[in-house]
C-alpha cells in the first residue's frame, strides 16, 4: 500500500492548496477512560463506582485562508461529555464547537482573533487536552477556570535582549461562556495575560503541553499572571458555573479573576505551578427585594502543583498535590486537598499513549474519595 | 509544500471515484458575527446591547453516485444556532441535517428529488446564506419562507426560442418542517413554482446569487411565482413557526402562501424584490369546544426589495427597504418597515468577504431599533 | 477527471500513514425512507399515514494506528433518529457517537476491546443496518436487542480440523447502554456467546451481512448462541428500554436474556432465524414501600425467521415471519405476528440499492397495521 497522509500524530490530512492559497491540517483524537472511585472509611474503602467513557472525541481543522497571515481553528466536540451543556442560552442545542476563530496577524508581532475560542487564562487550561501530564486536569482548574467565550482577542510578543520572550495578551468577550446564541447578559469580560519566558521559547512550543517529551537541553522556564474581570457578570464562576437567576431575571455583580502560574522544564523533569483567586463586588446573588436567592459567586483561591519525570523508557511518573479553599462563610464548602500519582506511557508521544493515576481526595465534614483511572489516547 | 487540493473556495477535496464511478465536492465554511443594537426613543439612542456569535458553520458534501444522473447533496450545520430547534418532533435531538437529498435525472430534462432540502419557496431563502448581498436575510423571509421539508420535488427545465428560459417545479412535501421523526400530521404540502428567465441564464448561477460579482455583460432577469398549498396544516407559518396545540391534539387549517419574485443583474448592479402573502382558511387556532387557543396562522402580506452595485474594487454598497404587514386583526400586529445600508469587501468572492450593515426598523405603537453588524465569511 | 479516490461503496478515503504507521479508510452513509400504514379494520384500510424521513446518515472511520495489531472504529450519527435519546443520563445531549472502540490483538487469536461499540448479541443486529436484507430490522430486534455498551469485550477463534471455525466472545460492560455519561447504576453486564461454522467462514464475511450477494458456491452456516446476565439492572430490557425508576432512586433486579441464532447462505438462497428470551430474577418494579412503580422488565420470548433469494439480475424477493410474545400477566401484552414481504434490488450491492416492503401485523385485542416502506441506501 502506497502512503497518501502523514505520519502518525501529525494529522489525517494536511492540505495545500493551489498557489498555496490555503491550507488545513484535519485532525481527529479519541480519549476512552474506565474510572473507579472508592469511598475512604475508617480505613477502609466501600462503595466502588465504575465508570466507563468515551472521555473526549474531537475534530480539528487548522490553516490559513487566503494569506499565511489570516489563519483559522475549528475544533468540534463529539463525545457526550464534550458536547453537554445545551440550555436556552444555547439554543437548547449541544455545545458541538469548542473553538471557531480568525486570526489575523495585521501588523508585525500583532495578531487580532475574532470568534470564539479558549481565554488568555490558567496554564493548565490552555493546554490542550491531549497533551496533559496526568489523566485529566485538576480541581484548580475545574473551579476557576475561564475556559472559553465568544469576542476579540489582541494578542503581541516581543523579545528584551537575546532570549528573554515576553508575550502580552488582551481579550473583550461576551462574559457568559462558549455557544452562546442568545446575546449578552450583563456587561463585558476583560482579560489580560501577561507571559514571561526568561530563557527563550520552550522546544516545540513545551510551555503549552504536559511532560517534558522534547527533554530540553537547557532549562526553560514560563512565569504568567492573568487578571480578568467580568463586569456585571451573570454566573457563578465569572463566565463558567450556574446563571445567577433570581426573580427579575438575572442578579449581576462584578467578579475578578487572578491567575499566577508557572512551567518549568529540564532534562525531561517538569514542573507546572498555579494560584487562582476569584473575587466578587457582592457574591450573594439576590432577589430585587434585596433576599438572597441561593446562588452564591464561588469565591476563594486554590493552589495546584505538579511535576513529572520522563524516562529513558517513555514511561513517566508523576505527582500532583492541589488545594482548594473556597470562601466558606460565603459558600459553606470546606477546603478540599488532592494528591494524584500518576503513571504514563507515551507510545508515540501524546499522540498515542496510556495514561493512569490515583487520587485520594481528602475532605473535611465530608467522606474522603479515593479514585483509580485509566485513560488510552488515540490522536491523528 | 505541493499543492494536493483545489483553488481557494472551491471545496476541500474534489473526490473522483474509481472508473469515474462516484464525486464528491467536500465544503466547508463558517460565518462569525458581531452584532450591537441599540432602542431608538426621542431622537437618542439607549440599551445598547451585545451579541457575538458562530452565526453559521456548516460542512456541505455532494457529487454523483454510480452514474452522473443520480446525484446527491448532504448540508449539515455545526453551530448553535444551526442546529437549535429540538423538539418532541425532532426525537428531541438537535437538527443536524439541512439537506439529505438524491436527485435522478431519470428522463431528459425531468429530474426527481428525494429527501429532505429547500422546497421551491422565496428567492431569498433558495440563495444559499453563504451567497447573500447583505449579512443575512430579511424579515420577510423571517416570516413567510417555507424553507425546507421533506418528499418528492419533480424539476424540469425547457428552452423557449434561444434563449427564453423556462423552470417549473412541483414539491409533494409531509408540510412540518426538517428533521422530523415522528411522521406527517395534518395533511401534505404541494408547492409549484415556475421561474422565466427571458434573457437566458445568468452568469455562474446568479440568479440564485447575491451581488452581480460575474459583472453580467447584458442584463439578465428572472421573474418567478410560487404558490404553496399546505392541506391541514398545523403550524403557524405553514410547514415552519409553531405548532397549533389544542386540547386534542392540533388544530389543523388549510395554509396557502404565494411568492412572487424578480432578480435582475447587469453590470455591478443586482436588484432582487420579493412580494410574499400568505392566508389561511381559519387562521385562528380553536380548542374542541370552539374556543380560541391564543395561537394564530401568520397571516398577512410583505414586501421586500434590495439592490447593491459592486465597485472595481469589489467593494459593494447595498440598500434594502423591507415591510412586514401581519393582519392586525388576527395576529395584533402593526406594520413594520426597515430599512438597511450595506457594506461589503468580496475578498475572494463570497468564500472569503467582509460584510456589515445598519439597519433601522421602524414600528408602530413598539420602540423603534438601531441594529449594526459585522461579519466575516470563511468558505472553503 | 482523474481519479483520486476508491471505487464505488469502498470509502471516500482510504488513508496510509507515512511508513505505514497508520491507516483510515472514512465511510459514509445514508437511508431515505417513505413509510406509509394503514388501520385494517373489518376487511379495509383506514387512517392511512406517512412518514418521510432521513432514517439514517453515518460517518465510519476505522483502520489502525500505530501497529496493525491495533486497530481502532468510529461510527457517527447524523440524522434526528440515530442521535436521539438525550437524557439526564446522557449530559442532556444527542448520543452523537455510535461506536469508539479500540481493538489490540495482544497474543495469538486473542484481541482485547476497549470503549463503546456493539455488544455480542443476536445476530440481527450485528449486521450493519446498511447491509440488511429488508429494510430495517424485525420486530425481535425492537424488543431483545443488547444492541451497544460501553466496557471491555475478549474475543477469541479458533479451527477445529479443517473447516469448522468456533468463536468465543466475553463483553464486560456498564450495563444502561451507550452514551452514558453518569457512570454505571446498579450492577454490570456480562454476555458471553460463541459461534460455530462448521463448513467456515463465509465470503465477503457474510455471516454478518444480510442477502447471499456472493452466491456461495459451497453450502455455509453459523449457528451461533448468546448468555447475557445483567447484574441490578436498572432498565426494562437489560441495558436498553425505560429507567426502572422507583421512589428512591432505582430499582434493581437481575435481567438475563439468551439468544440463539442462524445464518445459512447458499447459492443466491439465504436463511436468517433468531429466538430471543428474556427473564428477570423480580420484573415487577417496586417501591421502597414494596408498592408497584408500573414499570415492568419486558420478560419473555420471540422467534423471528426471514429467507431471500437473489436472482441473477440482482432483483431479491425475501419473505420474514416474527412472533413476539412477551408474558401477558406481567407486562400486559398480547402476542404479536408480523409477516414481511420484500423486494430489493441491489444497484452495487449493498452500497446502493433500492429496498421495498410490505407489512402485516396482526394483534389480538389491537389493531392489524398495514405498512408500506420504500428506502433508497447510498453508502460510499
Amino acid at each position: 500500500q502506497e502512503s497518501n497522509a502523514p505520519n502518525f500524530g501529525n494529522g489525517l490530512f494536511n492540505l495545500v492548496g493551489k498557489d498555496s492559497s490555503w491550507t488545513m491540517k484535519v485532525g481527529a483524537r479519541m480519549q476512552i477512560l474506565a474510572t473507579n472511585t472508592w469511598n475512604s472509611e475508617n480505613g477502609g474503602l466501600t462503595d466502588p463506582e465504575q465508570n466507563f467513557l468515551v472521555r473526549r472525541a474531537r475534530l480539528k481543522f487548522d490553516g490559513f485562508a487566503y494569506s499565511p497571515k489570516l489563519v483559522y481553528k475549528i475544533e468540534l466536540g463529539l463525545s457526550n461529555r464534550d458536547i453537554s451543556g445545551a440550555s436556552q442560552f444555547t439554543g437548547n442545542a449541544p455545545r458541538y464547537i469548542f473553538d471557531a476563530v480568525v486570526k489575523w496577524n495585521f501588523f508585525e508581532n500583532f495578531v487580532l482573533w475574532f470568534g470564539q475560542t479558549k481565554l488568555p487564562g490558567n496554564i493548565e487550561r490552555v493546554i490542550s487536552s491531549g497533551n496533559l501530564l496526568q489523566v485529566d486536569r485538576s480541581l484548580l482548574n475545574g473551579r476557576f477556570t475561564i475556559d472559553r467565550d465568544m469576542g476579540f482577542q489582541l494578542r503581541h510578543k516581543t523579545n528584551i535582549g537575546q532570549k528573554f520572550l515576553i508575550r502580552e495578551i488582551f481579550a473583550l468577550s461576551q462574559g457568559e461562556g462558549r455557544n452562546i446564541t442568545t446575546g449578552n447578559l450583563g456587561g463585558l469580560q476583560y482579560t489580560s495575560r501577561l507571559e514571561l519566558l526568561p530563557f527563550g521559547e520552550f522546544l516545540g512550543r513545551g510551555d503549552y503541553k504536559g511532560s517534558d517529551l522534547n527533554r530540553e537541553k537547557t532549562p526553560k522556564l514560563m512565569i504568567a499572571a492573568t487578571y480578568d474581570t467580568n463586569q456585571n457578570a451573570v454566573k457563578s464562576r465569572s463566565n463558567q458555573g450556574s446563571y445567577l437567576f433570581n426573580d427579575v431575571g438575572f442578579f449581576e455583580t462584578n467578579i475578578n479573576t487572578v491567575f499566577i502560574d508557572a512551567m518549568f522544564k529540564y532534562n525531561g523533569f517538569s514542573f507546572m505551578g498555579e494560584y487562582a483567586n476569584r473575587q466578587a463586588k457582592d457574591p450573594i446573588a439576590k432577589n430585587s427585594d434585596g433576599s438572597a436567592t441561593g446562588i452564591v459567586v464561588d469565591m476563594g483561591s486554590g493552589l495546584n502543583l505538579q511535576s513529572g519525570y520522563l524516562f529513558e523508557n517513555n514511561w513517566e511518573v508523576s505527582g500532583r498535590f492541589t488545594t482548594i479553599g473556597l470562601d466558606q462563610e460565603i459558600t459553606g464548602q470546606n477546603t478540599q486537598n488532592q494528591y494524584t500519582l500518576g503513571l504514563s506511557k507515551y507510545i508515540v508521544g501524546h499522540k498515542l499513549k496510556v495514561q493512569s493515576d490515583l487520587s485520594y481526595l481528602s475532605q473535611i465534614a465530608s467522606t474522603n474519595i479515593l479514585t483509580y483511572r485509566l485513560q488510552l489516547e488515540v490522536h491523528f
